[in-house]
């Protein structure tokens, strides 16, 4: 990751150089990164980014040449400069786990530290996580849609910008693809990159035979041929196997699959099937591209198409189907004399008020499922030898009480006075991680329309927190 | 820009190894770069990106380690890698103007050159023009909703990456926005960033009016107060008419402005100006911002909102109604035997079938305004002093003959045999020429709903050409 130093909106300047100037600027705030509302009206979201998030923190310095452009605009005095000049990162940060399943309201970061610090860091934290949770959400539904198939990114030429394409198929990956079709991914992250030919190669010789005999012969253990430049059935398949025939079996080898990338693709990959099949070319993979996304490969796999892998592009890359993934950072808490005073934003529209204090979260497990999150207070400490009531925060009456639970404290301590103490996982690791969680939550959870929400609860005492500070402020 | 020379689909360099080893790497191709769909079924597009294509391009070179990842991946051989190591870039390309108007279906870019290189450089130059030209297109309808009110580029924390907040910012700029929230984009581009405060900020102070103090105290010359963290025409209106009355006006200073960032911004910003005015403040502007697009701004306008400048995040930066911009690369011509030879994709769904040969793009002007595009083959001369007869190459008895126009050549050399012969323009004269370009074209092509569609016709050449094509492969 390059040095993004200066990559914030310049708000977060102007309020730290308010706080330096009014000499508050070393109170400690609390802010909570959390999100509102699932894309796409899914059951849950995939955390990612969270590596991203380090790199750039650890990094988080200013260079004489950003000081001199700031200098230059005139907002600032010397003595703010130089403050920036020696900036050392020094909060405490806590976070979920990256490739962690996350729901709406629960803070799945928190940074903890002198209030200009919060600040500044503010929109690269956010971007990071946006961006990332956004992709791997949408790859994780894509890949449910493929059942077990194998689901390749091949979105980089319609990435918003180079690093969409980058960590976009990173996030990706995370989110349960095998593979990316963006070579820098894989040189980056060792994530596999893998790709064959476009229509150009085929056009580019005087007959299909011809152009596939060429990559047949340069690739004879691994050639998937892209079948659909002139007639898929009549010409692109019946190559295919003329190549199997006469190039490679006279080599002992075996084609390895062929492509489609137009056309009905239910159809032709039920037909290209059957002429692969009667021709003994069982093991021939079939691979499809073109603008598919959940809903089409759900589609496809229900009216029967043979397909073994699927290429998915721009759909995945830009999320197509909802840009957006709106995280946001809150004030949670500010020190006014030593002590963290507990800070609430209310608003007309109630989903937008936003939790007070210095927070934890736990998710709760029931026979090895899990049940609900919880927000708590920081400190509070759940018993997992006692009961425990979970009760709806905007419907107190719905309640249960729950015994024979595990707990799990979601929020981990990543960075301690700036220092990271978290041993950063590799992006395997992250991947697994993110499968293995995924799996402790019911399949009602994972539909792609209309599924079951999962529980965020709040502990009785931040719910009485929460409740206190909206009638002092009403007063 | 960094160093992004491994961004590229794996199957540019499968394809190039091919072609490597059958000898035919050095071969001539032309491959054009077009799109075939205006987002959000406008009426024209904005091209943005040429200048990163440039950079791109200019620094093209294989690094040590990246031919060390390139070995062990275990595809290429030696020969082959050394060709790399040695990579120069060596191709012709022209290309419209970065800022030009342009249409589907035009090629919009050209290359050629070795078959090997125009296929290395693919991706990369798909991911940056479909990316700027998204954003500078959503941005120019947005600019257009706004009848002359500022906008501001607010979008970085929703970018899908930093490159997509940096040069997403520096396509809304050439689309039309005034500003930025970014500060990096200022440091890299000189193109201004702005923005005051968060509700963290007002959150922090005990009161809002001690955080409108502090801010103004702060920022005398410029202070612009966000005025609905608690409640907006009850506290943060007045709280500010007091800052002026008690804080500013003491100083001889006026306050700048207010934003507002939620609730109904028509009704609060026509109560909003009615209070300030009441208070002598008629000179302080109003900024809003809350999910705006160009739809919602043409509807506040409509309904009387008392708005100074609209500040426009997620759904600029992430372009969220149409988030992808479809440019393509495809061949249209390749040498055998020295000779270029036409080369066309013929497709069922005729929109993508691909038009043969090289190419060039006449803009006709009559009365200084445009009146169609026409795309000719590459050394076609237009004589300004006879008439010329358009026709529609779909319906083609739809035909009009003019005379009395001017034709402008929109392809021009931007590189030739690898050196660059244009002189790159600042982005200020990139924004002045895609303002002046779209004066040139009539009102009812930019509706935000149900444009006129712009004539994009074929010279009879390319038509014939195209036809020939399309008979002998039938052969």
């Amino acid at each position: 990751m390059k040095k993004l130093s200066l990559l914030m909106d310049f708000y977060e300047l102007t309020m730290a150089y308010s706080y330096f100037k009014s000499k508050r600027y070393l109170d400690i705030a609390v802010f909570d990164v959390f999100f509102r509302k699932i894309p796409d009206k899914g059951g849950y979201a995939i955390y990612a980014g969270l590596n991203q998030v380090i790199e750039y923190l650890q990094k988080l310095s200013f260079s004489k040449d950003e000081i001199d452009f700031l200098k230059e605009k005139g907002t600032f005095d010397d003595e703010f400069l130089n403050y920036l000049q020696n900036f050392k990162f020094s909060c405490d940060v806590y976070s979920f786990r990256e490739g962690n399943i996350i729901f709406p309201n629960e803070p799945i970061m928190i940074i903890k530290g002198p209030i200009i610090e919060c600040q500044l860091i503010e929109t690269m934290i956010l971007l990071t996580i946006n961006h990332q949770s956004l992709i791997a959400t949408k790859a994780s539904r894509i890949v449910r849609a493929a059942k077990g198939k194998a689901v390749l990114e091949f979105g980089a030429r319609r990435a918003h910008g180079y690093d969409a394409s980058i960590y976009g198929a990173r996030a990706a990956y995370i989110g349960g693809v095998l593979g990316t079709s963006n070579t820098i991914v894989e040189y980056k992250f060792g994530i596999p990159a893998l790709g064959t030919m476009a229509h150009s190669f085929v056009q580019s010789y005087k007959t299909e035979y011809d152009a596939f005999k060429a990559y047949a012969q340069t690739y004879p253990d691994n050639a998937i041929l892209l079948v659909d430049t002139y007639n898929t059935l009549k010409s692109g398949i019946p190559n295919a196997i003329r190549i199997q025939k006469e190039i490679l079996e006279p080599m002992g080898k075996t084609l390895k699959g062929i492509r489609l990338d137009s056309g009905d693709l239910s159809y032709l990959s039920i037909q290209a099937r059957k002429l692969l099949d009667e021709n003994g070319l069982e093991n021939v993979s079939i691979t499809v591209s073109n603008s598919l996304d959940e809903f089409l490969i759900e589609n496809l796999l229900n009216q029967g198409a043979k397909i073994d892998a699927f290429g998915v592009g721009e759909r995945l890359i830009t999320a197509k189907s909802e840009s957006v993934f709106g995280g946001v950072f809150k004030l949670a808490a500010y020190s006014e004399n030593k002590e963290l005073t507990p800070k609430i934003k209310i608003s007309d529209n109630p989903i937008k008020t936003t939790l007070p204090g210095f927070k934890q979260v736990y998710r709760f497990y029931v026979k090895n499922m899990a049940k609900a999150d919880v927000i708590t207070l920081h400190d509070e400490i759940i018993d997992e030898n006692s009961s425990y009531e979970l009760f709806d925060p905007t419907y107190i009456y719905k309640k249960q009480t729950i015994s024979e639970f595990k707990v799990e404290k979601l929020l981990i301590k990543i960075f301690s006075k700036g220092e990271l103490v978290y041993e950063v996982p590799k992006i395997n690791q992250i991947r697994e991680y993110s499968r293995g969680n995924l799996s402790y939550f019911w399949d009602e959870l994972k539909r792609l329309e209309n599924p079951q929400q999962y529980y965020v609860d709040y502990s009785k005492k931040l719910y009485n927190l929460k409740l206190e500070l909206i009638k002092s402020s009403k007063k």
